[in-house]
């Protein structure tokens, strides 16, 4: 057997929706991830932006087998199984790699803070070592600010060598860009696919070789983004990316995943679709009216926003 | 039937033993416990120190069982209950309450960064409502310099408001003596009881009308502590503290967590009381070498250690 191809691309941390109780709605999840697949879109699924903190380990196995009942293809799927106790990273991670999903994004533990590298390495390797599967592809999950526990050019180095090819690559959501470069630097060309973490370093992230971005706003901004994606070495990239820079910045004058929620909401008229989950609060009316007129001022359509409804 | 008392005085978030492939070890967890409730110290299991948020639910469940199945007395128990996944913090703080627990430990959902005071009240209000048993008594656990998440004096005076009685107390773990001033000023005169997150604080603590103290230290220098919060009103209090101070500071020279374990280990004779699970580390033997010195240069002792081994 073949290992599939890897990931690459635009991937997007699917937005989780829930009914009125703040319960998941598999079915929605389901239309959801059909129409982001049908714009080439991979499924960063129980991402930060899919609210996957706030999700049970029980609910996000529900929701991964609902996708893969719906038949949807697992080698597009690089589901998030970080957590801060291992035995549950463990478990989700085991249960991804045998549904035969590409690869899963991971988070260090985060909650106990300055902790070493020492102990990063160790929580990684005890969930590889557990897992013990050949088919386990590992993408590295740095957002330091909002994990606060961010992951160094020195562990991705040790991790690298001791695991290499199940140590496929990172996320870089640090928002700084030095980082991503020295990344794409020692890493990239041995087999380590850099992603930036947002579309605003998509242009530089693949001038740099790297491997394409994981970024919230392919839930609601796919096509923009992923033509610039197909597009990067055309003459007018940088106005692609500064169009993709504008509407990005309409949604971030707002807490983005309420913001990106409510959007959904607004195009499917679907008004479910804006529930978050607590410590989360969905936007104002008068919130929901500016992201409208922000949104209207930019360059942002939804096609076949219907199939989300 | 008559609500239970409520808790007061020295509580110790339990240290969890591991074996040495890092599972908990729920024989040595008992054996903790019974040695603290000997010398009148409660039981915040599942605590910062007691590496809960490294813990799986299905875990820490099984560790609450067993120390009801020992006959331990529920009453004296105050599990942290917190998690990130709102139904998970609901699973766990049910149980907690129907297994007869004085109380409960709640750490906000901790992954998100920057969310507003609505936010966590929701969060709270959920796990709350969800309970809905007049049995059910919170204590907030306040510890910014880990979860990044503060909770406000603004936010307690609205659970307090919205739930008396059920919203109970509070740990501080700020470090901040000036917020739990402002704590044991606006709220503990209005039944809600006013814990310092350390030994550090506890004189203070107490003549400001406080609680007691929840403090990881309890673990290994219980006897002082209690000595301490036992006659805090005594002409040579402030010498205690001073002392306290000192034992503490010798730990703190090392991460507390590796530190505590080490030195139960060294009084049981047990190296595998040790034990930590990723990402923290054991201290290196040249660690525990400078522990062992520190620790024998201040008043430290540990009485019956016996019943740890």
């Amino acid at each position: 057997m073949n290992a599939p191809a890897r990931l690459q691309g635009l991937l997007s941390p699917v937005l989780t929706p829930f009914d009125s109780d703040r319960r998941p709605d598999p079915d929605r999840f389901v239309r959801h991830c059909r129409w982001l697949l049908q714009q080439d879109v991979g499924l960063a699924v129980f991402g930060t932006n899919s609210e996957a903190a706030s999700l049970a380990l029980a609910e996000k196995r529900r929701l991964l087998d609902a996708l893969l009942e719906a038949g949807l293809p697992a080698q597009r799927m690089m589901p998030g199984t970080g957590a801060c106790a291992l035995p549950e990273a463990i478990e989700l991670t085991r249960h991804a790699v045998q549904a035969g999903c590409g690869g899963v994004l991971m988070l260090p533990p985060f909650y106990y803070k300055g902790v070493s590298d020492e102990g990063l390495y160790r929580a990684f390797a005890t969930v590889i070592d557990a897992v013990a599967d050949p088919r386990l592809r590992i993408y590295l999950y740095h957002i330091p600010p909002v994990s606060q526990v961010p992951i160094s050019l020195a562990l991705i180095e040790r991790l690298l060598k001791a695991y290499p090819g199940t140590v496929a690559g990172i996320k870089d959501s640090s928002g700084d860009w030095n980082n991503t470069a020295a990344m794409l630097q020692q890493f990239q060309p041995h087999g380590f696919d850099v992603f930036a973490g947002s579309e605003t370093f998509l242009l530089a992230n693949m001038r740099g070789g790297g491997a394409g971005c994981i970024t919230a706003t392919g839930n609601v901004n796919p096509g923009a983004i992923m033509a610039l994606y197909k597009n990067w070495r055309s003459h007018d990239a940088d106005a692609a990316q500064a169009t993709l820079d504008a509407t990005r910045a309409a949604f971030a004058r707002f807490p983005m995943i309420p913001a990106m929620k409510a959007a959904i909401a607004w195009k499917t008229g679907r008004a479910d679709w804006a529930f978050v989950r607590p410590p989360l609060v969905e936007l104002t009316p008068a919130q929901q009216q500016d992201l409208q007129a922000a949104l209207s001022a930019v360059d942002f359509q939804m096609p076949n926003a219907s199939m989300l409804a």
